[in-house]
This record gives C-alpha cells, sequence and structure tokens, in this order.
C-alpha cells in the first residue's frame, strides 16, 4: 500500500466530465490498494476570470481581497470532485486552505507555506475517505485567506506529500514529462525519464515551465519523488528524484532558454568601495531580481556595470538606475532588451571537465556571440542576442547528443 | 451616528459596475457619519449555474459539498465589493460565513442560525472599516461550510443586525418595498410605507416574495426595523416594524394568494381516536407541509378528511395518503391541484369586527364559491378554485379599499 498525493492542473479539471475522470482515477487508485490525497487546481481560465473581474474595478487592487476572491476557483473544483466521488459510491470529503489547514505567511498573492498540520487529512484517510485539497491556498495564522502565487497547487501537492511523508507526489499536466529542452522550438527534444531535484531547480529557475520552483525546492528539501505526467494519456512520465549514478553518466541534462532577460549597463562608475551596493539596492527592494552581473575595470578608477534583469522589469529598473547613475555621476546607462539566456544543465558536469568550452564551442561554430556568462556547479548560461535563441538551443541540444535516443 | 446593516441582492450585484455603485453608496453612507455594515448575496444566476455544475454530475449531489461549492458565489462579490471601496478610498474588509463567524446548524444546504459573536465586526467598525459580509453562508462548530437555504441572504442581514444592535437592516432588491398586492396581478396596489412583523410574516408565509419568512421572524424576536427598497431607485421604501397605532386603523394591510396549493379529501375513515396522527404523521415525517384540514363526520362512525398541501409535493403526498388509506381502510382517496388560496391580512382586523364576512360577501359578489376557510388573529385565508384567482385577488383589493390612495 502506498501513500500518493495526485495534483492535477486547471486543463485537467476545466469541466464536469473531466472531474469526474479525475474522481474515477483517484478511486481505482484507492481500489488498487492505496491511500490517496487529491490537490485539484482552479477549472483553466477560471483564475484568470477571476482576475478580470477585479481588474474591470481597478489596476491595483486590495490584495488581501484578491486573495479572498481567487481562492473560490479552486473550492468549486475540490466540491465538484468530491461530489463525483460520492456518486460513485466512494469516500470524499473537500478541504479549504484553511480546512486542512495549510498555515502561510501573510504575504497576499505569494504567500509562503509555513506549516501544514496534517491531522485532519489523516483521519480522513484512515476513515478510508479521499481528501480533496484546494491547492494554491492558505491561511494565515490570523484566519486570513492566502494565495501562493501562479503555480501555487504544485506547491501544495509537494508540501502536502511531505507533510503526509507520501510515498510519491504525482503532478498531472498537459504535458508527458519533463523534456531535455523546449518541444514546441525544438522537435527532436526527448522525454526525460529520471531527473535529480538539483537540475529540475536549474532547469525551474532557468525559465522552464513544467514544475514551478518552489515546489521542487520543497520536494528537495524534503525528499519527496515528484511523478510528473500527463492526464490525457496512459505514459509514465518523469520522475523527479534524489541524484543517481545513471544521472550523472549523463555529459548534460537538458538545454533551456529564457526570453524574458534585458541588459543594463552603466559606463564610467567611480570605482569606490561599496559603489555595488549603491547601485544594486534600489532595485532589489523594488523586488527586481538581478541575474548577472560583470564588471570591467576602466583605467583611471572607472569601471563599467553590466547586468541583466527579467525583461518585465526593465521600465521600472531602468527608471530607478538613471536616478542612481546621476546621484553617484556615473557618465551614461544604456540598455537593450533584445537579448537571451541559454542554458545548459546537468549533474554530470561536475565529473565531466570542458563542459562549458565544448558550449562555447558549439555557439561560436554557428556564429553566435556569447555576450555574458554564468556557472554554477551543475549549469552554463549564456546570454546571446535573442534572434540567435532557436537556433543556439537546437546547436546544444544536437551538440550534447540529447537528439539521439 | 447610525449603524445600519445594509443587504444587496442578486441583482443588485449581478456584475463590476452595480458593486462599485453598491460601494459608492456604502462609503456615502459612512461619510454621512454612520457605521455600515454590508451583506452580499452572489451575482445573479451564479449560484444556480453552481447547482448546474453539480447535477452534471448527480442528481442527489453530497450536501456538505455543495455547501462548499455554492458558498463560493458570495465570496466572490464580497472580495469585489472590498476591492471597489478601497480603491475609492475607503477602508473594507470581506468577511466569510467561517470568519465572522456565523455560527450554524450542520442541518447542510438549509442550516439554521445559532449564534454571531460579532466582536470580529465590531473591531472592523471601530476601526472606521465596512465589513462586507458573505450573506446565505455560514460555519459549523465542526469547522464546515454550510448555507441557509434560498432567501438565506435576507437571514444573514437581519441575523446580523440583532447581534450588533443595529438601528435598522435595509434590504435593497429589485423591488422598491413591499405592496399591498402583486403588482404584477392587480396594476392598482400600493406601496406599504409601514407594516408590522406580524402582517409581514403572514404575508410572507402566505406567498408574498419580497422577504424570506425567516429573516422577518428573526427581525419580530429581536425587534430589528427592516427597511425594504430598491437598489435602482432613490425612493422610500417599506418599513417593517413593530405595530402601531396607524396600522391599527387600517382594516387590511395586504392580500396575498399563493397557487401552489393541492387539496386531497379522504372519504369515510373510520372515525376513531388518533386517526388523525395515523394519517398525518407519514406525510409530516416526509417534510410535507401541511397547512388547512377540515373534519365532515359522516353518520356511522365514518368522518371525510379534506385538506391542502403545497402542489409541488402532491404526487409524494397523494402516494402516502393511498398507502395510509388502504391501512386505516378508508374508502377512497381523491385529490386535485386546480386550487389557490386567496386571504386578507391586518392587525387592524383584532379592532374590527365583520372582517370575516366582508371577505365571504365580496367573493361570493362575483360568484367565487370559497372551498376552505382558514383564520388567524389577523388573516382570513379562503381556498377557491384556481381560475377564480386573479378576479378574487382584484375583488377583495377593491372591497378591502386598497385601490385608493
Amino acid at each position: 500500500m502506498a501513500l500518493i498525493v495526485r495534483k492535477y492542473g486547471g486543463t485537467s479539471v476545466a469541466d464536469c466530465e473531466k472531474i469526474e475522470r479525475v474522481a474515477a482515477k483517484a478511486l481505482e487508485c484507492q481500489r488498487a490498494g492505496n491511500q490517496v490525497v487529491l490537490v485539484l487546481s482552479a477549472m483553466s481560465g477560471e483564475t484568470n476570470k477571476l482576475i478580470g473581474f477585479a481588474h474591470k474595478i481597478t489596476d491595483r487592487p486590495n490584495l488581501r481581497e484578491m486573495d479572498v476572491l481567487m481562492a473560490t476557483g479552486e473550492q468549486v473544483t475540490v466540491a465538484l470532485c468530491a461530489i463525483a466521488i460520492e456518486k460513485m459510491g466512494g469516500k470524499a470529503r473537500s478541504f479549504l486552505g484553511d480546512q486542512v489547514p495549510i498555515l502561510t505567511s501573510d504575504a497576499h498573492t505569494k504567500a509562503r507555506i509555513l506549516d501544514i498540520p496534517a491531522d485532519r487529512l489523516r483521519a480522513c484517510l484512515e476513515m478510508g475517505g479521499i481528501p480533496i485539497v484546494a491547492g494554491f491556498q492558505g491561511v494565515t495564522a490570523a484566519g486570513d485567506i492566502t494565495t501562493l502565487g501562479r503555480g501555487g497547487s504544485d506547491t501544495t501537492a509537494v508540501a502536502l506529500a511531505a507533510a503526509l511523508k507520501a510515498d510519491v507526489c504525482e503532478i498531472y499536466t498537459d504535458v508527458d514529462g519533463v523534456y531535455t529542452t523546449d518541444p514546441n522550438m525544438c522537435p527532436k527534444a526527448q522525454k526525460i525519464d529520471r531527473i535529480s531535484y538539483e537540475e529540475m531547480l536549474e532547469m525551474a529557475s532557468l525559465g522552464a515551465k513544467v514544475l514551478e520552483i518552489r515546489s521542487v525546492a520543497f520536494a528537495m528539501r524534503y525528499d519527496v519523488p515528484v511523478h510528473v505526467l500527463s492526464s490525457f494519456t496512459h505514459l509514465p512520465g518523469t520522475i523527479v528524484t534524489k541524484e543517481d549514478k545513471s544521472m550523472e553518466e549523463r555529459l548534460i541534462s537538458a538545454v533551456t532558454y529564457s526570453k524574458n532577460e534585458a541588459r543594463i549597463t552603466i559606463s564610467k562608475v567611480p570605482d569606490r568601495p561599496g559603489i555595488a551596493a549603491t547601485i544594486f539596492k534600489p532595485i532589489t527592494d523594488a523586488n527586481i531580481v538581478v541575474d548577472m552581473i560583470i564588471q570591467n575595470t576602466r583605467a583611471g578608477d572607472m569601471t563599467d556595470m553590466t547586468f541583466t534583469i527579467p525583461r518585465t522589469d526593465y521600465a521600472q529598473a531602468m527608471e530607478i538606475v538613471e536616478k542612481v547613475a546621476r546621484e553617484i555621476g556615473a557618465e551614461r546607462v544604456a540598455g537593450s532588451t533584445d537579448i537571451a539566456k541559454v542554458s545548459v544543465v546537468g549533474v554530470g558536469m561536475r565529473n565531466h571537465a570542458g563542459v562549458a568550452s565544448q558550449m562555447f564551442d558549439i555557439l561560436s561554430r554557428h556564429g553566435i556571440n556569447i555576450l555574458m556568462i554564468s556557472t554554477s556547479e551543475i549549469k552554463i548560461s549564456c546570454v546571446i542576442e535573442e534572434k540567435y535563441t532557436e537556433l543556439a538551443v537546437r546547436a546544444l541540444h544536437e551538440g550534447f547528443g540529447l537528439d539521439a535516443k
């Protein structure tokens, strides 16, 4: 007997028929001798519809109330799924964020899970019931409804699996697993059977959209095996788990890219101690994440500072940087949004030297100029001109032998 | 400074623009020096849409989960209204049934309010906020979501007004008050300025649809003045309050009718002690409300028993009664659904003799035969053939001087 937490995304619960299918599969899994906990998202499109209502009223809605509003989406699907399981003769019970409870911080619309006392869920399981938990939502110690931000249902599922010490957390979605790269960009992308938490975490932070990054961090921290699979096929998907021998033998596991990149350069910055802090503090204070930073020293106590930020924050960041540049007496601020980041990821890098030079070689052979480089133990990222993104991804995918199966 | 509880029905919060209007009016009322508590229904059509989802899955959905499902309707409107008030520079906070909390019995889909600890609402008011309470919903002691049944938001509002000792409970709806009879049936119907709790209670139980009957009972019990008015005009509506001199001077206050009536007759029932209980217990056990009962004694220890029930319960009641009739050895069961009940209501009856005979006289002058009669201290009801309903209502309205203004 296994304890399985199953999470279904919005496309998997998009209407009553699909919800009935989820219910039937849960019962089938339970009747095969397992304990099952479901975590559901809102019907696809529903959360956007609710946000649309609020934005008809104002561009900057009160965040506490946004959470009250958005939490209704999952409340509908969990109630309907419980109704479906009860109709089929099973025992089920819906649990909202405050009923589990899923205790979170009070950062409305992007709350962090603090604790999940799982006694009520366990009691439901012990009575032969299927607990159906509303994903994406939680509650503060003061009793206010919170939500966890986009993709939060993944985090709910993995956190619940950790709290319940589940054997596996299954994430049902509209793709059938994690691929060696985006199949829409590279038709030769291959499904990965097993991937390590560390690699998945890098991929999520580098722009791969299959799993929400916090859910991967949770899974890694509590060692919860995560199985990503399609709710529309019966194929095995991708298992995200602890690093093992087979993973280390691969040179790299995946190629990722992100076009949500922008670059800002401040020229002739007076090079004195603490100058970097002066520049980056106001940017960070505005909740803008600075990714890569390069500093080139010039003659005469001057330096040029170049860094990347999400393209979506570009306008705001430029405003801040131009103000700071005037204050510190820098000569000039320039920026561009026509860049992209391509990365290769793999725990195999730890044991294989020369991956970086191989990557630079592949890019140069295709005439792609590297603008910035950043590395970690298991990934290498290059910033390039955006127009070369597709070419770079396909070249790296082929060059590192991922095309072949 | 007054403390005002304002309830808006589904048509008054049907879209974002209407919700913004409700928000603006609440702020205006607060800025005029009052404390305001809002109680909102779901957007019109929303509750039926949610019920429709459940009925796509099954005809008999689990009731606990129906309440989880239906409670989302009000959750959307209270959040949007709080967002609107905050945008306009006011302070507002939404409260769900479990956040107030509105403690109820665990009779899912028709729960009864047991207690409303109003500390959190008072704290919100004292900080200058406008609490916006989700109507129709509550919570059990065990933390399960409940709903109060159709029209339950009226009850929420009046119960809250009682708990907060509010000066008035305003019920905003799509009609502009309580009328002397249904204006759709009788164009000469007049809006009533003031009406007593007792009269309103009789009218609600006799089929008038303006106020939900439990809300009137609550208002009477805790002496909460209720002001029924339109959210689409600026006219004063109808005040439901304690009986006063002016009300007693009216001979009658209103004419009501109900077509949801059916009649069943059991002929030649052996007339022995306890026979009525034997007949009516299984009907009551099936939650069918028996209204009028007439017993005619025949010769030879036999009696005929005739009674009325809601027409919507007719088929089920006939089945029960035919079974009972066989068991007790009655001769025959007959029934009809082409009857209606017309009633006149007024506290003035207490001081004016002859209202009943005047009513019978008016009906007979129009050739309308009276099938059954029932009276209370402040109402007289006659069962007539359904086809005479409109004629009877207009004749009584005119005959008791309600046409004139």
